[in-house]
């Protein structure tokens, strides 16, 4: 399973991604499903993947293959790192999982694997606004808008009451990473498949390169006393709601 | 769907359900979940269902049909409101349910809908310990501890963060109905298809009578502001976090 959150906000991007994969609870591994393409003063581009480990992987690969080929730019067409607008980004990586599809689809359901792959796309191309998408295994793609300014991906369910009630788009950009850590550890305490370490970048508005690109440990002091902040927090938020009047204390 | 939750605590039991039923989007109705039965100073036994509600309500009218029979008591053998023990009626609960499987599990394959409930059990007989047992669509059960005091069934992941730092075994019970009101709340917001009215029950240990047994609507005032305040005391809880070191505020 993943647990990977993107937080379109007026002040830029926040993308964070687990890293465990699994086949059954006895065969995890640790895989980084954060890509980041940058031009810096050009565009930063953030992906986050879910679902198949092999089919996110090809998705990926052929993404960068006309980038990282030895003749490059010529025989290949526009690629990720030429392409003008983030609309057109998001098409080419649909036209890349459907081709990882045309591939592979039929001999997973030969398989009884299915072809399962989620996408976040999230980026500011220069002169551009920032936008964040996601991308479904048909290819086509949604946005986030103000109304709904976060897309969840993989096990969303556990981390998504607190975004509901804290995420806005006024808020801060290190209010938003902070809310996404505290996404992801309601989501590691409830699901084994979902893991640390956790990948993060934080992207501001305007700056075409990412404000912050990190892995956070299990071990880091910070995410280590997150848990125990916020628990004691959520227990004096409780204590503070008045009890309910039908029963006498 | 259906959100269900019981809690097993010092004090006694807490249990609630949602009422909503639907058949797709377009075919949604309200039918009480919860079925109660007592013998004031002998017994209180109060069973929440979740899953196909033809199945689930044949397993009530399995319960009840030889307590409501004429001659009840004679030929059917020990009922809900005679056994001796909950672990008694636990297997009994188990044995209706194999019992509308036997009839009509078959019929339900056959039509692609499968045979799918889940059943919460909880409850004191005189003289026996207070105990909360979870019933699958199998007959078996499992049973709540002091590790784990609470029990969920449906639509239970929105609602699991906040039981998961909250819920102490030696919390009162009006707290417990505040935890488990909470716990609603936070999956009525996410999921359509749980819905209001809830119904609670909270039984105080070796009482032998529910200290509560209420249905609460939609418009009563206490939970109307709930979601409200409880989304205040959230954001307040979130300021209190520090940020995240790792970028500059």
């Amino acid at each position: 399973m993943t647990y990977c959150v993107g937080l379109l906000l007026d002040e830029g991007l926040v993308m964070l991604s687990d890293t465990r994969t699994n086949a059954g609870v006895d065969d995890v591994a640790t895989f980084k499903k954060m890509t980041v393409w940058q031009r810096p003063g050009d565009r930063v581009i953030c992906l986050l993947t879910a679902g198949n480990l092999a089919v996110s992987q090809a998705v990926i690969s052929m993404l960068n293959e006309p980038i990282e080929g030895p003749d490059a730019g010529e025989a290949t067409g526009p690629t990720i790192l030429t392409l003008p607008t983030m609309f057109e980004v998001a098409r080419h990586v649909g036209d890349a999982v459907r081709a990882v599809h045309k591939r592979d689809g039929a001999a997973l359901d030969g398989h009884g694997g299915g072809f399962n792959v989620a996408l976040l796309l999230g980026g500011q191309i220069k002169g551009r606004r920032v936008r964040l998408f996601q991308i479904y295994a048909a290819g086509n793609f949604i946005e986030a808008t103000d109304d709904t300014p976060f897309l969840q991906l993989g096990e969303h369910k556990y981390g998504k009451p607190i975004l509901d009630r804290t995420v806005r788009k006024d808020m801060g950009l290190v209010d938003g990473l902070k809310v996404t850590l505290l996404s992801m550890d309601s989501t590691l305490r409830s699901n084994l498949s979902v893991g640390l370490p956790v990948d993060v970048l934080v992207y501001r508005k305007d700056q075409l390169a990412p404000s912050l690109e990190r892995r956070i440990e299990g071990d880091d002091p910070y995410i280590s006393g997150l848990r125990d902040r916020w628990s004691a927090a959520l227990q004096n938020a409780f204590g503070e709601i008045t009890p309910p009047p039908w029963i006498d204390t």
